[in-house]
């Protein structure tokens, strides 16, 4: 039995944080077992909202490329590749164009959302618009039968899908409407207690070394009704309780929850805890990144290759799309 | 001195008419020596607004080319290309798309026009919305300096014109802002007396035997005031005289004005002087058409041969781009 493909993308607009890794990252690296998958950074995606200064996109896809295999991805068990090193996701972008409704784009829940939340980006543009429709060219190119999302994504594989019957309704079944993989991502807060988020200076970042993890820790935000040691808090507030439902084992929750509503334990003792479950996981990480950062050339050459060795199957699809479409000129007897 | 590139193109749509070549493509003839000019089959644009039915696209393409060849494009002089055989143009559409806000698109005038009054094709789609865009892209790929255009698409260039602007601004100058080069359009209605459309089912094809055309012209619509052979008639309402204003020299069109408005000439006299221009300008024209549909593989060689060569100077603007926008993995260096 050959194993279903699957295709994911991050955009290269920053160094990757402990909110990419749990709910994301883990599961793309739990994924390469079971399934045939092209993890890729796409870079044009960036673009559609980072185009009034791009001068670090560059630099952001190699540091994810770092975080990623740092954290566990196999270029021997999976592609990792950069979107524009294969122009086919743009060319079937174009094609893809022709039979997207407009207002299927103007209606996705995140679209206005975002254009009316990132006010100091002007996000009026046609490409921030079709970033749907560059997604779908993203995954339709592979086929792809499977794609890993959170909750707040399944609306936009839904549009995905969408696209994919809309195609094979006009021009021919061509391509399969990839199937959600649902992953649970767990809530991890910044440091400041909101979401973690570049934009607010509260995140972990994938590529900070453990002693700086070790501060950014102690000095999180917690229940801020707890003034004083001895009053009792209440875990269900507090941003380090979230970060132990993702790193302590079940006891050591219990533990910190109830030290914290008896005032047993303090925030400082809790967040020594949290530490013990969260240090092993980043710091083997963090190690692996320490040598990867001095072989970076080696880490293009596997972005490279990955590209170039995925490219052929694009070009494959691309193929079935033209003939599909009636503008295909190979074969001469044909027109 | 260099040439000054051209870039321009006809959608494949359906076969040209006396509408295409009157204006448009005797224009582009003219303009073979003294520019460098790149003649375009824009396969791409014909399907934002044809994909609910493609299959006579492929046929389109190689119809307008024997049309073109037989006008007297030379390819020689010229290049003859397909848009989709150079996939670059789609990689470009989509880099240019981050810098274009919607509203300019929205705001272009025959947009919203064209999505009202073609109520039978549904062009809600993103594609048809990105059609300036594309047409952008198909320019500045070739860093085309001039455009050959009639007024109603002066609009569309300066929004070329725009974009081009907008992408230097951001990443610096790569584009030059492509001049326009104003064609006059003369009036040449079909043979009801509306505008020549294939829609309207009252055109005179390039493709048509001169004994067509004949019987085309002489149950041409005339002055509907002019019933019988006895009543004068007046020439600035007849379509009939629209064609001799093209094209029957000055001493003919006066013999003929006069002699509608006092009836000394019936409809029949006044055809057969038309057909006296007309005729030697489609009769070499239909002799050519005949002679290369029995070669079509050399006119598709002639397109592939085309595309081929230009491609190069395709690659060549989109490497100054990407590494204008930071997305050059090319130069390892870099990042």
């Amino acid at each position: 039995m050959t194993k279903k493909r699957v295709f994911s993308g991050m955009r290269p607009t920053g160094r990757l944080h402990l909110g990419h890794l749990i709910g994301a990252l883990d599961n793309w690296v739990g994924m390469q077992e079971e399934y045939d998958c092209i993890y890729g950074i796409v870079d044009w995606h960036a673009l559609t909202s980072e185009y009034q200064d791009t001068r670090a996109v560059q630099d952001n896809v190699i540091e994810i490329a770092i975080d990623w295999i740092a954290a566990g991805l196999d270029p021997e068990k999976s592609v990792l590749m950069i979107q524009s090193l294969v122009p086919e996701h743009a060319e079937l972008h174009l094609l893809l164009s022709m039979v997207v409704p407009v207002p299927w784009l103007e209606r996705v829940p995140t679209y206005k959302e975002q254009v009316m939340q990132l006010r100091e980006k002007d996000l009026s543009n046609y490409g921030f618009l079709g970033y749907p429709v560059l997604q779908a060219a993203d995954i339709m190119i592979y086929k792809g039968e499977v794609v890993p999302v959170g909750e707040d994504q399944v609306s936009h594989l839904e549009l995905v899908r969408e696209i994919a019957r809309r195609f094979n309704h006009f021009f021919g079944r061509v391509f399969p409407e990839p199937q959600a993989k649902l992953t649970t991502t767990p809530r991890l807060p910044g440091t400041d207690g909101r979401k973690m988020s570049k934009s607010y200076g509260n995140v972990i970042q994938l590529s900070e070394d453990p002693g700086k993890i070790h501060r950014k820790v102690m000095t999180m935000v917690t229940d801020p009704a707890r003034v004083r040691r001895t009053d009792p808090g209440d875990p269900e507030v507090c941003p380090v309780f979230d970060h132990h439902k993702v790193f302590t084992p079940p006891e050591g929750q219990a533990w910190a929850a109830q030290g914290c509503r008896t005032a047993k334990i303090g925030c400082i003792d809790c967040k020594r805890r949290l530490l013990e479950g969260m240090l092993p996981v980043v710091e083997p990480l963090h190690q692996k990144r320490v040598e990867l950062e001095k072989d970076r050339e080696s880490v293009k050459e596997i972005l490279v290759e990955g590209s170039r060795r995925v490219r052929g199957r694009a070009r494959e699809t691309l193929g079935e799309v033209r003939q599909a479409m009636n503008i295909n000129y190979d074969r001469r007897s044909q027109w």
